[in-house]
């Protein structure tokens, strides 16, 4: 079971083809600008100059973070899976300046990190809790296999398998013991044997994953040395469950800790589970996927409910206004989501995958692409954010940057790797996974998925296959063609040749609750369409949100508007307001509720926050 | 208009007079035990032996917090009050002995405070913005005016005038500039003038209060000083308003800032407004006052929701589960509102000070009398708060003792001081504010309030007077006698002589809504029984509470139990839970909600977490 590559995947979808040509043509060009510094009154990035100090390029001094350097390669990802669909010369050209920057900065013996090689160049892997270094290396990796892909240029993969065989002569059994404070090495690793066919990256993903959690705790070990000293002083008190080291990684069975961290372990878990056939290491994959998904995720797809330590909590506790549900933990529930359907096949994974990308990845940028949130709140009142210190960490709008930037140049690669999500091959069968305006031809083998609005026609040209068609858990699926129907899969028995089928996918408007134990939406319904997640905006509703009353059998309205996409109308029903009408100078009464009737306007989710500061509100109060 | 103070009131009422038992026999007892460092597994205090090491007389160093004096300060206080109702030889003699040492730790000049005397003498007075030097002198004052008043012994007020001469000599116009970080001495010194009639005290007060928010901010000028070093780095960020010197005291007209420090303050300016006759400054407490009454405070009297600067945020910001809702907080509404009602006779104001005492204060203090509340939340999950830190600062049970510890001694002398709050007298005026069983004879006026459950009896001996007996607003006032009442007040025309008045005061249980404004409690109710705020525990109903279903018209039983007080009943009702049952590995579904009958029931949120570790929750969901 493999994905088709984005490499091979044509996206010509109208919602997606949009997004992409913006991360393409706006965010990427707008990025490159920050990570030079050009962007006046926004966080100072100085990622570029970092590399040339670290290459003696310049007597600057480096500047920011420790794993500032994964900005670029984030970057440079990004940019590969758009010259996948169409060679850019400017574009690639900047990456080939970038390569050599990052080649200048490499050291001679392969080890490649501007933080340590300009500042602390005899620290080199003395912090692997706090250092980032295996972290930046992974994210070269990734970077560098996407690049090869994209262009067939492999100076980025040389550079980026010099400083992997270095990691190898250094970490493992019988060598230096260790395992990275921040996980990615290892499904980036994984990647690299993919593209490598070299099994010593994948046994060293293994190993990386074997060790952690076993014996005593290599981050105490670090933190007990005489001359440690923190990057990061406030990683003091946290305890080996923020680094997903508690217990040997077969033994863990809840999503804990550092959400990001988390889930870029989570992954790396499935994929090597499945390469390795590792039963044990599947099954625990599965307990914290359930636990993920089942306990610990927002209606939008958020992870991570807590500010200090982006961290996962504890089941149910997913409270609105003070989420913090990082953009880049919910890209990274896409990964770990598209890695389980390739280790069970469960179409129930792309329903999560797609409640995490159309709704919380979906919302870390802005419509003008030039602005991004970190943060994914659930509920916002802007007076209260500016007051109460508690919710210092949500912003009410969009940011131009940030001093830590790991989110928008990940929403820049998840989003451009869309096409690499939407197909899978297993011997003869095909899985349509995401329904996406899209072709592939691979191996003589041709598909092509043409969209229009709620209208698809799928065209099949070649050898006999059985095609499996996931049906969207919101969604309804019309066809006369199209009827056997399994587990969550509508499914095609193509006999060879050329077949056009067609089928309708409407996406249903529901109204959600949570769970009874999840206080912060007791007595409170959401809206769902298809896969999006909608709220309430003071802009299109009177503010305050808190007194709106949504009825659980309300019927909504669909309306397109001028500042949204085709296939994103908003919402509208009929529903309530409390009045403030006797609430003059008093702030609890015994009188009784006065309900106004009002219409209730929902937008999508990923929306809000684009016309201006105001309220937002996901879960709305029932009556 | 002046209160009966709390040396000529005799307490006899069923639910007081255990809790002054209880603090007399029980928490002054275990208090001094705290001080002196010998009780196990508390936090350790360190409070008397810093005495010592400033007096010279121990070769230990000072340990705590810079503040530390005054919890010595406030159990002296809080004895004060208990030896006025009856001698007892044994708290008398530990005072004494505290107050030689405190004298011992007195420099020549008057100046005293252990903290600077041991640390750093030379910085006196140099960071008024956190020093407490200020506020620790003001406790010391209102400690010895207690103790004065209840002994007739003046060694502890001499030494407090000798210090307040030092501040008098300090600050002033034509002197030093300044005025307090932590207000409280303003409220002493306006003690300790209507104890000594010396009106030197009172200009001072008016000096700190006047200078406020004035010009150039003096904690600005400190800050920028070359040799300045913050005793709390954390202060750094803090801006004017957060120590209410943002403007001058007569412009400002919101709560704004810790909570504390402004309970404090504007309990002086409401005193000083009264004795200078100041309209000005009585017109921005008024507004002050509703500000915090009417968009700031908690159902259960707490104010201050904010952890990080234990502080005022803004308009219908109250969250239930990370309330800081300070108990000294209470304490500072209970003082301000007592002073607002000398300046203005509202009875309304003792409707908010009573919802203070019977809810946020009264909670602060375990049964046992060993075990203290600092922060008082309106929702508890402890799962929730073992696992999320945004909530670290909520303790899910009664603490013995605290690293900063002002709670407690705080509550000891509040609890003690009640007696003082009764009565007020004004010419030929008296009134009754709060109906708690007690006597007094004042000049020949002698009154007497037995109460028996809620019936009461009202003897008057004395020349005629006009009695005001406040209606209390939860509550039904039921006499074949009184039926005189104007604005909160049934009025007795006392013609002379000895007269006897009975009337039943009957709470009601009524079920409260909030304000439409105030998010986390929006369609959700609670349920108060006289000034009593209710709340669901878990080890009466099960657990999630979040899943409990309130009717908006429930009616309720009430009942006795073993473990509560005669006048402590806890409420029964018939409502609903949630059903569980179709959520198994489901956490957001748009099935319709099964609800399961149930019986649901409340006691009173003062008595929270007295029954080990279990969910809590105040606001209950409507259905």
């Amino acid at each position: 079971m493999e994905f088709v590559q984005v490499a091979d995947v044509k996206l010509n979808d109208p919602t997606w083809s949009r997004q992409f040509a913006l991360v393409r043509d706006i965010v990427l060009p707008y990025m490159w600008e920050i990570l030079n510094d050009r962007i006046e009154h926004a966080e100072k990035s100085h990622c570029i100059e970092n590399f040339k100090v670290a290459a003696g390029k310049s007597a600057d001094k480096y500047y920011g973070v420790v794993f500032l350097d994964t900005d670029l390669y984030k970057w440079i990802e990004a940019v590969s899976y758009c010259l996948t669909v169409e060679r850019n010369a400017e574009l690639e050209m900047l990456c080939d300046y970038a390569i050599d920057l990052i080649k200048d900065a490499q050291e001679p013996d392969g080890y490649l990190n501007t933080y340590y090689t300009s500042i602390a160049p005899e620290k080199r892997w003395s912090n692997l809790m706090e250092g980032h270094e295996l972290y930046c290396a992974g994210h070269l990796i990734e970077a560098a296999v996407a690049y090869f892909k994209a262009t067939g240029k492999d100076t980025l993969l040389k550079i980026s398998r010099k400083f992997a065989d270095l990691i190898d002569r250094t970490f493992g059994k019988d060598k230096r013991r260790g395992y990275p404070g921040h996980p990615e090495i290892e499904l980036a690793l994984i990647r690299l044997y993919e593209v490598s066919q070299d099994k010593k990256y994948l046994n060293l993903a293994g190993y990386f994953l074997n060790e952690r959690g076993v014996g005593e705790n290599i981050f105490v070990e670090e933190c007990n040395k005489e001359d440690h000293a923190y990057i990061f002083p406030e990683m003091a008190h946290f305890k080996a469950d923020y680094f997903q080291s508690q217990a040997p990684v077969r033994e863990q069975c809840c999503a804990s800790g550092h959400a990001v961290r988390g889930m870029y372990l989570y992954s790396a878990m499935a994929d090597y589970a499945r390469l390795t056939d590792d039963q044990d290491l599947a099954a625990a994959c599965e307990k914290i996927y359930e636990n993920t998904i089942t306990r610990q995720m927002y209606v939008t797809g958020g992870v991570g409910a807590a500010k200090l330590g982006e961290r996962f909590t504890s089941d149910f506790d997913l409270p609105a206004d003070s989420a913090y549900a990082e953009t880049c933990a919910s890209i990274g529930l896409m990964l770990f989501s598209s890695r389980m359907w390739l280790l069970n096949g469960k179409k129930t994974n792309y329903d999560i995958w797609e409640q995490a990308l159309y709704n919380t990845v979906l919302s870390g940028i802005g419509r003008d692409g030039h602005h991004f949130f970190y943060v994914n709140p659930l509920e916002v009142v802007p007076q209260t954010i500016a007051h109460n210190p508690t919710l210092s960490h949500v912003k009410t709008q969009r940011q131009k940057w940030f001093s830590v930037a790991c989110c928008p140049p990940n929403l820049a690669r998840i989003l451009t790797s869309i096409p690499g999500y939407i197909y899978a091959l297993d011997g003869d069968c095909l899985y349509i996974l995401s329904h996406l305006g899209s072709s592939f031809n691979k191996g003589g083998f041709y598909v092509n998925l043409v969209r229009k609005s709620d209208e698809y026609t799928l065209t099949i040209e070649g050898e006999p296959k059985k095609i499996f068609l996931r049906l969207p858990e919101n969604s309804n699926m019309v066809s006369d063609q199209i009827k056997d129907y399994k587990d969550g899969y509508f499914i095609i028995q193509h006999t060879g040749g050329k077949q056009e089928y067609s089928y309708s996918l409407i996406p249903k408007v529901r109204i959600l609750r949570a769970h009874p134990s999840v206080s912060a939406a007791a007595g409170k319904l959401c809206v769902q369409r298809g896969e999006t997640v909608y709220c309430a905006e003071q802009v299109d509703n009177a503010k305050p949100l808190s007194a709106l009353r949504l009825p659980a059998d309300a019927v909504f309205s669909e309306e397109n508007v001028d500042w949204l996409d085709e296939n994103m109308p908003i919402l509208k029903t009929v529903g309530y307001s409390e009045s403030e009408k006797n609430w003059d100078q008093t702030l609890y009464s015994s009188q009784s509720c006065v309900y106004e009737s009002r219409v209730i306007t929902l937008i999508p989710y990923s929306q809000w926050g684009n016309r201006g500061e105001n309220e937002m509100r996901v879960w709305l109060t029932e009556k």
